[in-house]
């Protein structure tokens, strides 16, 4: 494999700027392309998910390439769910039972920042800032860029073209819109859009609330959630109905509609946001989709990775995580297909997809067991007997959220199909009261066990 | 509802066409655009499915529009599959053991010009043929559209906008390319495309084979079928994957190659083609597709229909059935939901749109069976215990095929629900030696109904 002739990146995102510093690691001629302007050199934009959840395997990505220490540096822990009620209750309900197991809050730019500077201090990466990727040439494998401000047409080419850029992907574009090209493609929304406000860091720059959780006002069809910052302030994100709702963004177009539905549904908030309104009406509401599609590469000469190939829903906090993932899992890849681009990408895809739809899955059923499930009472009767499980055998049992979240060494898809199973296997005994309290918790370990098995089983009949 | 200004129906396809005609009959104006030439007027294309597959759902909506007679006459009755094998020997495989249940051989523009004919007849329907509609505005609803003549551009709005504009919709992509509309849209496509070929009618019209089947070579990854049209010859289809088998379309380049591929697959009908290399070579070749997407319709004023709205792989016969079977669904909501469009299109959704899913993905299953399975031992068995069951019991007895294809009045959801499980059901029975020659058939259904309702139970178990 020649490593003289760049590969070229586009997208130099938390995805292109991890892989941009991994393959120059290996020794390749990296050439990187960005959209926009150099992130450390301007300001942030607000309303866009300035923070985000990091965890086990992500974090495989940053120990790839050696960042671990620097990471876990922009990391604030969160060790569970705060859920507040409307009359401004709170618990805590844990991510795991187990001490060491808990998710990161990390700033999106900051983390960004990090993997640009990292990859920029080798003298085999050079990035371009403010150049656009208009389409790709997938038969001579060129990419036909623009320069933002010259408005320079440039036609960039490389040995191969990595698209890491976005749920938007110009890169993908190009195969979607190839008439020759069979690209199977599929684009789903929620009804929900989402906004992002802030409750701002207190007078020394302390938490207004607790640092040390991801707080969550499940509300049945919306749902608010925060997430710390470093600077003291939280980023809190609103997931509405766009419409069908006695509030929702098609209705909320007053400042007494928005103060009328914070009083009511989040009480204990209105007071820590005093941008609130402010903020409503100039952040942008978002949509949520999933995108699948297939196949990844075209030609042996351009691949899409991360968001690009498979852009998820956020409820799960495995966007970063599962592109990062994806780094991973292709780097192995080019050390047991050397050589053949083509068979590397094959071979990468037919390994991956099947863990990436099983998480874009997951991510669109947790959006309904935040919102709804949280504060229901059998819910949270699970989640105390799991936590229970996982701290009492801690090898022995592990939750679907940490199977999915933790449990970096077993794969998505093995995940979603033992925590679907087991799932339903426990709301089905707590049911129908067959784990009373009296019972021993090794029996009821046995017990879930067993009918978790007979969940599997029953997939199996039918060949799932 | 205002049956004075006129409802504009985009696409004079079969649905479009019998839409139109119902539409009049209810007493609506109606004006119909279509982007081809009247086809009663040029000669048809060669190589574009000029038959298909007509069975009982289209016939529910030939009958409300009251030309049950009329079309019967286009109607050539195909009673099971003609299974041929590579050294020519043929045998039938029966679609039903009842022996009034076949489906039909129907010329596509044959019928398409008798609905347009009697749709014509009626003094409230004006057609325009060669008007193209380049998109539609779905706020205003009006449909900007291209005389393909004069080049001229027009605005026609209607009361209502029907997109039955086929597989390519350019409706569907007015939704679908609408940045504030969040349309969920899949398309997928099979790893194979189709051409068609013709076997002439012999010296005095007559047919060179059985006319009384739908005939099939299967071959494992590929095949080959003939359905009869009325002038006396077939029209054949290949099915063949694009790339990556010994033989496919991306290395069938030269006369040579065909012919050896023809005559070491196909030798007994090779001497039946006396064209076939260079209609191989002059016919197109068609990439095999389904589309799903979601929502059908846009602010009350705009309805996807037909293939427009979900297209599917040819191999259950079904796809202009659904088609017709959507405008029998749908004026049945006309009577139930007066007044309102929004409504209307809503309730028509919600209620049809799981049938449609079905339908496609039991067509892509078809595929899988026609050409692999219908030549394998342990299908013939099956097929052949199920012929017994309904010719014995024709009232308890029905087999996925037949669910689908003759029991109108189950729907397509429900019919692959119970299909599905009932075929895993004999499938595993029959591997597993349970139903031996020497049980009574009757005991034989008992056992078939008991282990389907085990897979269903299996489903129920997982909440499927």
């Amino acid at each position: 494999m020649n490593k003289d002739e760049p590969i070229l990146i586009i997208g130099a995102g938390l995805c292109g700027s991890l892989l941009a510093l991994r393959m120059a690691q290996r020794g390749f001629n990296v050439k990187l392309v960005e959209r926009r302007p150099d992130l450390r050199k301007v300001e942030q934009d607000a309303g866009k998910s300035i923070n985000l959840a990091f965890s086990d395997r992500g974090m495989k990505g940053i120990a790839l390439v050696g960042l671990q220490d620097e990471v876990k540096k922009l990391c604030i822990p969160m060790h569970g769910r705060m859920i507040h009620d409307t009359q401004g209750n709170t618990f805590l309900s844990p991510y795991s039972g187990r001490e060491n197991e808990y998710i990161n809050s990390i700033s999106r730019p900051g983390l960004n920042m990090l993997l640009i500077d990292a990859a920029e201090a080798l003298p085999n990466v050079s990035i371009n800032f403010n150049m656009s990727c208009d389409y790709v040439d997938l038969e001579k494998g060129l990419a036909v860029c623009t320069d933002n401000e010259s408005k320079q047409e440039t036609k960039l080419s490389g040995q191969v073209i990595f698209g890491t850029d976005g749920a938007g992907s110009r890169v993908r574009k190009s195969m979607s819109r190839h008439r020759k090209f069979l690209f199977n493609f599929s684009q789903q929304w929620l009804t929900h859009g989402y906004k992002e406000l802030t409750i701002p860091a207190g007078p020394n720059g302390d938490y207004l609330t607790d640092k040390g959780a991801l707080h969550i006002w499940p509300r049945g069809e919306d749902m608010l959630i925060a997430l710390p910052n470093l600077d003291g302030s939280f980023t809190v994100t609103l997931f509405l109905p766009y419409d069908n709702s006695d509030y929702c963004f098609n209705n909320l177009t007053s400042v007494e509609r928005v103060k009328d539905y914070f009083n009511q549904e989040f009480p204990d908030v209105v007071t820590l946001m005093p941008n609130l309104t402010t903020e409503f009406f100039n952040n942008p509401t978002g949509p949520l989709g999933t995108i699948k599609c297939s196949p990844w590469s075209a030609n042996g000469k351009t691949l899409l990775m991360g968001d690009a190939a498979h852009a998820i829903v956020p409820f799960y906090g495995q966007g970063m995580n599962a592109s990062f993932e994806d780094v991973v899992e292709f780097d192995a890849f080019l050390d047991t297909h050397t050589g053949d681009w083509q068979q590397i990408f094959e071979a990468y895809q037919a390994h991956r997809k099947k863990d990436t739809d099983a998480i874009a899955d997951l991510a669109v059923d947790n959006f309904h067991e935040m919102k709804e499930h949280t504060a229901n009472a059998l819910f949270q009767e699970k989640r105390k007997l799991e936590m229970a499980f996982e701290s009492n055998y801690p090898n022995d049992y592990y939750s679907k959220y940490s199977m999915v979240t933790f449990k970096a060494s077993m794969s998505y898809h093995e995940a979603m199909k033992i925590g679907r199973a087991q799932d339903k296997a426990i709301l089905n005994l707590l049911n129908d009261g067959h784990l009373p309290e009296e019972m021993p918790l090794e029996k009821k370990l046995a017990l879930v066990k067993k009918e978790t098995q007979k969940m599997l089983n029953a997939a199996n009949i039918l060949g799932d």
